[in-house]
């Protein structure tokens, strides 16, 4: 049973001004439960669940405290939640502490310069994920990381890897003992590129790019060949088709 | 000045079984309309335009017959829109000629197995055109090309890319004399591949993978190798990452 005051409060997420203030965010449906309850169960809040989907999912639920969770209807689940056909289960998970800052003992970071789509975004967490890239820094402009389509098309990789919000251009201005790759259109053919160990790889705004004074501070621009009509490539898939190639290559 | 009857029938055209029997189909937005204006002037119907978009687009709009070009009101566009913000013109496009079959002279083809989410059909579609890959053959049961996120996610590569839908496991059978890849879990490195000249690369549903019954016609299963804790990748970054492997190897 959802109390009013919890249903408001779980609404009021929808929204930016709401959630850059709450302590938490939404997860949604079984694969998202399953991730963070396998790995990391003490960031549970509280799970909103319809008792088809506790039932199933009862050993799972072991390592949680039972009054975290509550039972809903189809109907006060279908308040809550942001998706277009809601998935069983909602629940309230603590924001990560934030890091100290990034790390540049890892041997790739991926950069992120102002993406704006919230689905790219939470796709390029689940790539660097698969492909072992465990931090990605991103320029305080881009779309927040608890937007709950970020969340969500993580699938969970959120979980595994560390995502940086800074002022880009100061920081990246500093690294002067370490290669970085930017994408750029008139940039060098990325199959050609010499195998690396290591790097920064800056990948841009859907739209616009790398801008200027960021890209100002590669050492090396490079870019997806293209052999047809499209103008440009999705921003996700283009960061996806870059990481693959740095891993390949190493 | 949109007329009542107009409103209606394109309102209709959010829904899939009105689409189904329609003629036509929705873009929106300038990037779209420049690539039909541009590309294909003949197709479009009717465009639906704020004032200020038309006079901006005065150049392109010459080849388009003046009584097609409806003025509307912003309150207008945003009752017809079908994007979260209505982005300055909408238009009703002829839906293409069903072509007659797939042209296996082409190189490559890819072939999508149940691919469901819109967004994914459409990236795939632009990746595809990047590539120089100009058909794709999909499994009856993927998600209809018409689907308004499907032709806007596109961003215009609808024009250069052949999409067929048919019933896929009768039609692989048959493909005898090509090299059939196909993703798999424990298919081999895809990076390992030997140089290949031409094929039919298959991708699948984006929680399922390839249907067995389709995975049988595979000449060789291959996979994206993994790095990191992600169960999956992105059914469209996947295709980003095979269609970049295959065009730079040959």
């Amino acid at each position: 049973m959802l109390s009013k005051s919890r249903l408001k409060y779980i609404q009021s997420l929808a929204h930016k001004k709401f959630r850059e203030v709450s302590p938490e965010f939404i997860i949604e449906g079984p694969k998202m439960l399953e991730e963070f309850l396998v790995n990391n169960p003490g960031l549970i809040n509280e799970i909103y669940a319809l008792d088809k989907w506790a039932d199933d999912a009862k050993n799972l639920l072991r390592s949680v405290d039972p009054n975290k969770i509550i039972p809903v209807s189809e109907m006060e689940l279908e308040k809550i939640s942001l998706l277009s056909t809601p998935n069983q289960v909602l629940a309230l998970v603590k924001k990560f502490d934030p890091p100290d800052g990034p790390i540049l003992k890892d041997r790739f970071t991926l950069v992120l310069d102002n993406i704006q789509d919230p689905g790219n975004m939470g796709t390029i967490i689940r790539t660097a994920d698969w492909f072992g890239i465990g931090q990605i820094v991103c320029s305080n402009d881009s779309v927040e990381l608890y937007n709950p389509k970020v969340i969500q098309s993580t699938m969970g990789s959120i979980l595994r890897v560390r995502v940086f919000y800074l002022d880009l251009e100061t920081w990246i201005a500093k690294q002067k003992d370490i290669p970085v790759f930017c994408t750029a259109l008139e940039g060098k053919n990325l199959f050609e590129l010499q195998p690396v160990k290591e790097g920064l790889m800056i990948i841009g705004n859907e739209s616009k790019g790398v801008r200027p004074s960021i890209m100002n501070a590669a050492t090396e621009k490079i870019s997806i060949p293209r052999y047809g009509g499209a103008e440009s490539l999705n921003a996700a898939v283009a960061a996806g088709i870059v990481m693959a190639h740095l891993r390949r290559s190493c």
